[in-house]
């Protein structure tokens, strides 16, 4: 089995040289530098590579079950969960009032790359606890937050996110769960599907975030409220006591992330399960997209995640393998000095490069859109909002190719379990369907954010693109910034024709959204790159051979990447027709 | 669970309207027409759909165990197995004196597309009985020939292809396993791996062929032998009797094909496992190439019928699931009302059209070079070696693709194992691994297809797609006829590119070999559908709704899947520096 190696100098490179992360620092108690950077993620880089990464291949192979409404993880788990919980990881960007350390965000994001890279089904349990967290501090009363968030930002209690139900998946205004008042609390009734990490032994308690109607709410989505559900409610010293009325149906059995229990939940089989209301009544869904963002920034993550551990162990196997002659006839070859070999890798490591850069630059906006104020926070966050369906959508979809590649540098052993590398692109599957699926991203880049404004803030974002790419050309990365140059120009035409199209007829563009969405990803990953290109050559503690391959992956990028773009981008120029005429009739045979 | 349905309307306008079957029956004996493939392909269809498909799903799930050397197959598979082989479905194009029906290899295809749709597990078995039959049937003595295929061709007898060993997968000039002359027969010993229904318990025996090193042979391919090598050796009357001195050491693990053993083989472990020679001395890989184009088309087929599969059980979800609301707000919406939704499953069909026409149209020329004379015959041997590696490696990488689709029209539900889609996707992945990597398949195409023949036959066909390009502009599918011409002007100058680079050195192309093979591919399954286009817009039988449907899969296909030829053709003519200089130092960090 392959080990995993936390990659502290690319993560480095890409927050310092990259996404600039010192743009933080004047909206900073504390800055944030090298020095920093490099103790706190030097510590993640142990605990991912020597605790969390090692039950990775035994979770994927032992799962979860369930037994009486109750969830068994798999063998090492909760021993991983609290030497997690005891460093402190789940805390580190957490509010200081409660617990919390208080960093930005951006550098929990470095550690969870590694977290999710080590064990992607582990890492769920911290991220949907601080998804749960993140809904209590922002919404609900100082009492439940002074309750609820000093156990949960400590990782003695977890938290989970109960939205979906049979029949409200991407539509969450068919919510059918009931809320009541019963006193100073609520009684929640109804069943929710696919709960990530729902119930588990890993915890003393486990604080559910739950969406439910309370009686007469309006229909669709103004009439959701958000509450808190324990699933041990707090006796007056607010420990865990009495057993809440929820419990676990059923595990689902599933492609991938096996060890993370995908829960079927029912609330309120006896009496009702006992619920705290966590902000106004029927505001749950805004307070849900409050939260959007980071939680389809996360998914992004992961999709960089798991391609680099794919990438890793491919290229780990690559080195190893022994098969056909050298080139020149004087021995066995590994398989690395075959050209497709040599293909595969750079196909993944440059794209993962590419990933990488729009994954920090995207968290540094998005924390300065929590901490700047005035013109600095209104313009990060459209920024953010427009950066946000691309890491998910974009970043996952090259997750799929990625894992993929991985498994075919592997060649027949790439098939079999046992190898280990089949279980990323199975756990991997996933990342383009959860969080809102990739025709959602596409859809909401294409309208919320592009259609919404007109496309100013994109019109921005482009201009952006073209200055840098302007100064580039004076530098060693001309070349490649020359052949950006006109992909620009295909997505600026792309984004007036999606604009325009969506002038007659709102609906239209969406039958382009994701090939809109694919698009404006490559033009983002290959700017990205020209600035790692440029920042890499000046790069003074860098050696020699790592700026040859920073080299290598921009290059190739530009070349074998990019020119994907060119496809889409046709599609988006001269294919309104054939997708607007399509409807069932076009499927029959 | 998704039924299955037998495109037989599709498989039948692919043969006769695309692929123009009528082109052998000058020489058959018995010319193929319309009536016959329909009772034929009728008896197809209630097989695969009412017989085999119903042990899919089941069979992923037991998959198969090993005892004592002994492998126990899935419940249901004997009985299939049996009805299979008692309709004489083995046997259908084999050698009428041995009791074959002779028919064209063809129609065997298009029964086998169904087979495989149904259920992939199940169709590795006969078809490797398949390779074993054709093995004997080419290059076996008429002793041996009387002794083996008229059992294996009733399907009484199963048959396996032993070439892979653990040093020896894409190299087989390392194969290790030894043959020792014992008498008049042959004693083998060794380990072979990857060995698909190495054994089972579905047929009263395994023939078994095996490449194996005489002693004294010269070394590399040049030195190896093929022997039949039965699980239980014939009596005086040539009946199984004894026991061989082979057994399967362990069953793989894999992620999918779960139905369909993968065995570890160990032959000899006693005194010898007993052999007999077929063909020649060391001839044994010249043997298996005469084979080869078969093989990798009949992988290609897989590619193919996996999709199918998958389109059509993501189709019925998509009829079936709710969700968001109608366009005009009048009520909940199919998701097939969604745009993204129809881009997907357009996407899927679209390619599926291209696909089964080049399938059927490689399997007719692949027919006619064993069934013509003279020129005809020679010219189609020499285009069936230019399909193949097309047919393998394009249609298996779009597999990937839409059987990946297939899950993510699901949504979350397409990740649940119970489901079902999620099995096409795991079963799929092997495709462009086994009968030669996709890397080793582009490395055909560029380098003993393209750089041989120094063009020459790939400029028959550019030239041929040209000319029909060209009298398709005076038809109805002038436009998108127009859109191909774009795409094989790129081609033509890829052509010469790759051409001239393995001028001055015939391992640059390699690097680039993937990207052209994936071109072409594109390239030719938008002749097809244009061909498809014009056939079906003037066919007499087929309905104005299937005539729609056609026409916006070619709409869509040239609209949305060929521009990413664009991608590729930028990649071949600028980026050959970009791979030249990659080796191992790119990959430092």
């Amino acid at each position: 089995m392959s080990e995993y190696t936390y990659p502290i100098n690319d993560i480095l490179f890409s927050m310092l040289s990259v996404a600039d992360i010192d743009r933080l620092n004047p909206h900073l108690d504390e800055p944030v530098d090298y020095d920093l950077l490099d103790a706190i993620l030097g510590e993640a880089g142990k605990l991912t590579e020597q605790v969390i990464a090692p039950i990775n291949a035994s979770g994927d192979k032992e799962g979860s079950r369930v037994e009486q409404g109750e969830v068994y993880q798999a063998a090492g788990f909760k021993e991983v969960f609290q030497a997690y919980s005891e460093g402190g990881w789940i805390g580190l960007s957490g509010d200081p009032q409660y617990g919390g350390q208080g960093l930005p965000a951006t550098i929990a994001t470095a550690v969870n790359e590694g977290v999710q890279s080590a064990n992607l089904s582990f890492s769920l349990c911290p991220l949907l606890s601080l998804g749960a967290i993140e809904a209590i501090s922002l919404h609900a009363s100082d009492e439940l937050k002074s309750q609820y968030l000093p156990k949960m930002l400590a990782g003695e209690w977890a938290g989970t996110m109960n939205l979906t139900e049979p029949s409200a998946g991407s539509d969450l205004a068919a919510i059918a769960c009931k809320a009541a008042s019963d006193g100073d609390v609520f009684r929640i009734t109804g069943q929710k599907i696919y709960i990530t990490w729902g119930d588990h032994q890993m915890s003393d308690n486990i604080i559910h975030l739950v969406l439910a109607r309370l009686p007469g709410a309006p229909e669709g989505v103004k009439g959701i409220s958000l509450f808190i559900v324990p699933k041990f409610i707090l006796d007056d010293q607010g420990n865990p006591d009495q057993r809440n009325d929820v419990k676990v149906l059923s595990v689902e059995h599933k492609m991938g992330i096996h060890a993370s229990p995908t829960c079927v939940m029912s609330f309120g089989d006896n009496d009702g399960a006992i619920g705290y209301l966590v902000g106004q009544e029927n505001q749950g869904i805004k307070a849900m997209f409050t939260m959007m963002n980071n939680a389809r920034q996360g998914v992004g993550l992961q999709g960089l995640a798991i391609a680099e551990r794919a990438y890793q162990q491919a290229l780990e196997y690559a080195e190893e393998r022994k098969q056909g002659m050298k080139a020149d006839r004087s021995g066995r070859a590994s398989i690395i000095e075959h050209p497709d070999v040599l293909r595969m890798l750079m196909t993944m490591k440059s794209q993962i490069d590419a990933m990488r850069s729009l994954v920090y630059v995207a968290a540094v906006e998005n924390d300065l859109s929590h901490l700047a104020d005035g013109e600095v926070k209104a313009k990060a966050e459209k920024r953010t909002a427009l950066y946000t369906p691309i890491v998910k959508g974009w970043i996952t979809e090259q997750a799929q190719e990625i894992t993929s590649l991985a498994i075919q540098v592997h060649g027949g052993m790439g098939f079999i379990e046992e190898t280990g590398v089949a279980q990323h692109a199975r756990d991997a599957r996933i990342l383009p369907i959860y969080e809102g699926t990739n025709g959602i991203q596409a859809i909401d880049l294409i309208g919320r954010k592009l259609h919404a404004d007109q496309g100013v803030e994109m019109t921005c974002l482009l201009d952006e693109i073209e200055m840098e790419l302007q100064n580039a050309l004076s530098t060693n990365a001309r070349d490649n910034a020359i052949k950006v140059q006109a992909v620009l120009e295909e997505a600026k035409e792309c984004t007036q024709a999606c604009l325009d199209s969506m002038k007659t007829d709102s609906t239209l563009g969406t039958a382009l959204a994701y090939d809109y969405m694919m698009l404006m990803g490559y033009l983002v990953g290959a700017w990205l790159q020209i600035r790692a290109q440029i920042a890499s050559s000046i790069h003074t503690s860098m050696g020699e051979a790592e700026k040859t391959s920073w080299l290598c992956s921009v290059d190739f990028y530009c070349d074998h990447i990019l020119p994907r773009a060119f496809g889409y981008a046709h599609g988006i120029k001269f294919g309104q027709a054939s997708v607007d005429r399509l409807n069932r009739i076009a499927f029959t045979r």
